[in-house]
């Protein structure tokens, strides 16, 4: 029987797969309807247009991001995760450039029994 | 009877005051004891030690912080809100400066029924 925690887990590793294989309809698949993404650098971004515009800006070929989750806690159908996050992409320069920063997700298990990301916040180490 | 919501509001606005006044010692009742601080420009901050000496080194007589809660979503004994913050401090060179993001905080209702923040994390906007 699979924990909630790992079903968590098996669809974090889902989402970035996709992200990193430039997939954005499956990323989007990830997030709830009324999702909210929070990064550094960027304006409050919600719902499916803003947050898909933002993964097909970001995306390119060699775009390779990686999490190391430090927590996760379930309370119900409301989850939330602890991870850090690094992304490596090729700058203009041709060299490969590193960000690398703190992320936070609120998880909600929605009525098909699959858990989604509602809040997404990524905090920039610089 | 006061809501869930309401209790967090209150308690949001009991830790932002005391972080206005420079209280630390009653900006830190706020926490829970294995709290986690997850700040754009700053590593992880774990426990009371390194989030006091955080919001110590970051205290200033003329520094001013005020939020504009978005989303609180309770689910039992945690919640999780959603909120603009925006930091004005007068600089070096004696002009005022602001510096303004997203923040997501983890709340958890302690044994004591009261509410704590457990993941405090602040993306800038820049």
């Amino acid at each position: 029987m699979e924990t909630d925690r790992d079903a968590i887990h098996r669809r974090r590793k889902s989402c970035l797969a996709a992200m990193n294989r430039g997939d954005i309809d499956a990323v989007m698949e990830h997030y709830v309807e009324d999702a909210v993404l929070l990064f550094s650098g960027f304006p409050v971004l919600r719902g499916p247009e803003e947050i898909s515009a933002h993964w097909e800006q970001v995306d390119r070929p060699d775009r390779d991001a990686r999490l190391d989750t430090l927590d996760i806690r379930v309370v119900g159908d409301l989850a939330y995760e602890v991870a850090l996050y690094e992304v490596t992409a090729v700058g203009d320069d041709g060299e490969p450039q590193v960000s690398a920063g703190k992320n936070v997700v609120v998880w909600r298990r929605e009525d098909d029994g699959e858990w989604r990301l509602a809040v997404d916040i990524c905090a920039a180490d610089v």
